[in-house]
């Protein structure tokens, strides 16, 4: 019907969110916002009175591939029954006053959606019109708000980033990605042993060549190289590469040594 | 020269990262990043060598006001030169084999550049092209790689959403809101005692109507009452509706009760 032919696969597809798109204007718009769901592993879309119906083509050509959520998503004439067979329902992006309801993070969000998923309840967010967002009576289906932090100068929040962001937090509330680390591939981290041949290496040559031949400034000079390696997380490859660096550059002032005094032999 | 009118105030520009755009296609691409960064508070826009040429209209027609950003964004024919004057480079996206570089997650990121930022040093972050992403040259020039935590199942992601995605991490990272909240507007939560007085006046009402008349089950069953209204958070203005609500339903059951027994007295 729309020239699909089924898409990429976009992985397991378990207890989560249910993303409920309340009168979406632009067909892009939802196709967009399917590619941002497999991005952050949000599988189940459902569409409240999409303006120029549905389905639409146009969708499927913005979601790069993410036909399934789009294949898969339902329609429905009210917010009412989009969220009948749900037990927790957010609203995102809602602006209204006189409204006395939890308000969450992103980040609060997902932790929300998270413990309720894992409590084999049934959960759903919802976002508003592109133009407008959410109004009174969207809102009142919801039982918390989520309030992006962001920059309260520039609100203009495009409708697929906004899905991208709580999808995003969806998926890294489930992450356990240290915050940082070394890739490091086929190698590994030195060991300090390895660091110590290494310097010590290093420092053989440098009195060799006199680079620390004023004995005084010596120990301090030590230090200061040490410190420069110390802090790099140098993995055993590197440890060899410098090594190797050492050793040639002092085997070509030794050549260039030998060629000098050659010279001055002949 | 674009027909740009100035767009909308973003708010204040700090000492805050510069996102570098290497080799960007799509002039509408560079528009949305330019209106994610306004998003998270991201202002610093450089383009190495974009595709069609800098500037193009149609980028500041996808700003959505963020016209400031394009305004300023300036145009460099390499890498090298776009970091010259940077003191920490991150790459994202980049999936190079026989690399060696510490990699972040996207808050991992959010957290470096702050506290390099917080040193009064300059840092930027470099985002490859729409369809191929950063090659082994460009992350050359980076201290470390950011790998978002996303669903492996599906990584297209669209370019001005990974930008989405560091900017609110960016802003987050800086970000006092409470993960939950409640918005009560004009009112405020009640105390325990406003509770109090309310379930009071509920089980005189209660146990006036005959609702409670099982008395070995009635300690039990106010019990239950409470648990539920203890569970609502709810506020001083809902109280005194709840207030309300008790004192016209037993007014109606006893003018209801007069009205019978005046039929009857007929």
């Amino acid at each position: 019907m729309t020239g699909r032919d089924g898409g990429a696969d976009i992985g397991p597809i378990g207890n989560s969110p249910v993303v409920v798109l309340v009168r979406p204007q632009l067909a892009e718009n939802v196709g967009s916002v399917a590619r941002a769901m497999a991005n952050g592993g949000l599988f189940h879309l459902r569409l409240v009175a999409p303006r120029d119906g549905w389905p639409q083509a146009r969708a499927w050509r913005t979601a790069s591939g993410a036909d399934r959520i789009l294949d898969a998503a339902t329609v429905h004439a009210t917010v009412a029954e989009a969220v009948a067979d749900l037990h927790r329902v957010l609203a995102t992006g809602a602006r209204q006053r006189h409204v006395i309801k939890p308000v969450l993070t992103a980040r609060g969000a997902a932790a929300e959606l998270r413990a309720v998923c894992a409590r084999d309840l049934r959960c759903g967010i919802l976002f508003g019109p592109e133009r407008a967002g959410l109004d009174n009576d969207d809102v009142a289906y919801a039982d918390m708000l989520v309030r992006y932090p962001l920059n309260p100068a520039f609100m203009s929040l495009n409708l697929a980033q906004a899905v991208m962001v709580l999808a995003y937090e969806w998926w890294t509330a489930a992450d356990a990605s240290p915050a940082r680390s070394l890739m490091t591939n086929e190698t590994r981290i030195a060991t300090k042993g390895e660091l110590e041949n290494f310097l010590t290496h290093l420092t053989a040559e440098l009195d060799s060549c006199g680079f620390l031949r004023n004995q005084p400034k010596r120990p301090g000079m030590v230090h200061n190289i040490r410190h420069f390696f110390e802090r790099g997380e140098v993995t055993e490859q590197e440890l060899r590469t410098l090594h190797g660096i050492v050793t040639e550059l002092a085997l070509g002032r030794r050549q260039r040594g030998r060629g000098e005094k050659d010279s001055a032999d002949a």
